[in-house]
């Protein structure tokens, strides 16, 4: 088991991770310290690890909710559920929720632990590989709107993480598949090293070797802990994480949330963002190439669905990253340095929407 | 006009009091300076000053929001209806809210703004005695939730407060007075002198003189300010300011929201908590009579409604400020000094919760 420490004053965590962490109730009950806790899963995952997690806190329980799974669930009106439940469970102050589940699990009870009286604390328990690698650490919690992927959140750190990589073992295909979108990501935005290494265990990855995946999710936090300590509040440096997001965001949205799995999108976005990077001057056709052939070895999705330019740029503009002096856009300047541009044209962008919507 | 600083590091920010602000849209220009606005009101209050807003803002203003007046609008569903505004205004993340109104409007569009794309700028100009000595000031914004006040919410500071006190003079006469209340809590929680200046004004408290009100709000602000400066987030000595509010909040919520003004009751509610501490032994029974005799000049409501003991401690197990241990007061150990407890006897809070009932 590893422990990696996020520093961020006196909001700072350790994120746990290493295998048969949920095996062991007595470890766990001295990880999730709270005096009285609540847990959110979904139906997928509750099956699996919601009795260990119960026999770990005992009396501690007041309470648990298992949602259907799915991008559909993280809404107002879902968390609006939540909250009759904390209620009717008299979760106070003192109190603290468990996300146990992906991504959406996560934000969702990020989000309710934000707002619920204000403020509890929470702890992530995330059991895919995208929410281990990516959405359970940082502290951005969310719901979407109707217009938009994440529109409505909060920034709120949890208490501590905890990342049983066994549990990648059983999740489906396209959910692991959708995680490495992800574990690509953060080599591509800061670590060539990281790149290189990926490159060379393709086949273990494809396989779930679990020490290399282990080693993976571990290299990964590592690299976001490093950004978000940097930078919390995501007022400059810490969107480089956001990179393939702006474009698949619109995927995500304008398909309809849960047709294209968040990873998936990203790694179409990615490819996107690349194509723009090259327009731009910033990264050049061989390096392009070595980084799709990385994600196609690792199966990722690497075409835009057809969209019209329209659909794009109207979803682009309503993206948390647009500001109303125009879109702000994540580039590679090489592979594994990112940099932000508010400053792309227009007609450059158009040029990258519509190319690709000639794509096979 | 006077200019007062919350200290708050990064977050810190003005009130700006005075007569005659809203009238003056150049000036309203140079504090609100968020390249994009929109703002929200409530019927009662946007015919009067709404269009001196919208003069200030010229193109900058991206859109609004007028509501129904009342305590019944702060929940999750109008919150839900206001992100359905903001996604169709474009609203984005340099963009800011404007809270033009009461209480309720400011708690709830500064919980939307602490939300919308994880939080951005809002102002608060607060048209209500109550929101200017109080509501406006501080960072704590919240939904009400069916089990109780301002469960849901979230501590995210205003970017400025603008308190013109000539809105007061045609305030309803009904809130007028709630607003009274919360300037006698913070005279009895934190400032003997103060209270002595109140009960040498109460005629021109009570004839609203313009002068000896705008004194009022500045000196609460000013007190609030300091214990908000000294403690944000509410770890310890900033719950004085909830002196009244344990009780309070039972009368609003099983009442239902709406049937009794926040500050009336605050205002019984920090009756009940002076029988409380003079049955503890903290307040002697003159001071109690002094600060009451006060009230009742002021025309404050000093007796609760008839509610059985087990409503009383039902409402109270479920509010913010209980913990798993138990029960939190704020308490008067002498007038001026407000204490916090939570080792307070059952059958000592039964005894006063029984008495009151008894009471005309």
């Amino acid at each position: 088991m590893h422990r990696l420490d996020v520093e961020l004053g006196d909001r700072s965590y350790a994120i746990h991770a290493g295998g048969d962490l949920l095996a062991d109730p007595e470890w766990l009950a001295r990880v999730l310290t709270a005096p009285a806790l609540f847990i959110i899963s979904d139906d997928n995952v509750a099956p699996h690890y919601l009795p260990s997690l119960r026999a770990a806190l005992g009396q501690r329980l007041r309470g648990e909710l298992v949602l259907p799974a799915g991008e559909a669930q993280k809404q107002l009106d879902t968390l609006s559920r939540v909250f009759d439940h904390l209620a009717e469970c008299r979760i106070g102050r003192d109190a603290a929720l468990v996300a146990l589940g992906g991504g959406v699990v996560g934000d969702l009870t990020g989000f309710a632990a934000a707002c619920w009286q204000r403020g509890i604390d929470f702890y992530q328990v995330p059991t895919t590989l995208l929410a281990q690698v990516d959405a359970s650490v940082g502290g951005k919690t969310a719901v979407n709107h109707p217009a938009g992927k994440n529109l409505i959140g909060a920034f709120h750190q949890p208490r501590a993480v905890i990342a049983d990589t066994d549990t990648l073992a059983t999740l489906p295909e396209r959910e692991f598949r959708a995680g490495l979108a992800e574990v690509v990501k953060h080599a591509l935005i800061a670590d060539p090293d990281f790149l290189a290494w990926l490159e060379a265990r393709v086949e273990a990855l494809n396989a779930r070797e679990p020490e290399t995946v282990g080693e993976t999710v571990l290299h990964c936090c590592r690299i976001k802990a490093a950004v978000v300590s940097e930078d919390e509040r995501e007022r400059g440096r810490r969107a480089i994480l956001n990179f393939g997001h702006t474009f698949g965001h619109v995927i995500e949205g304008a398909l309809g949330y849960g047709q294209w799995l968040h990873g998936e999108a990203v790694a179409a976005g990615m490819v996107q963002a690349m194509v723009l990077s090259r327009t731009l001057g910033l990264l050049n056709e061989e390096e392009q190439r070595r980084a799709v052939a990385l994600m196609e070895r690792l199966k990722l999705p690497c075409e835009p669905p057809a969209l019209s330019v329209d659909t794009w740029l109207e979803w682009m503009s309503r993206d948390k990253k647009a500001t109303s002096a125009g879109l702000r856009f994540v580039l590679l300047d090489g592979l594994g340095r990112a940099i932000i541009r508010d400053d792309v044209p227009e007609s450059r962008l158009r040029e990258v929407l519509a190319c690709e919507m000639q794509s096979p």
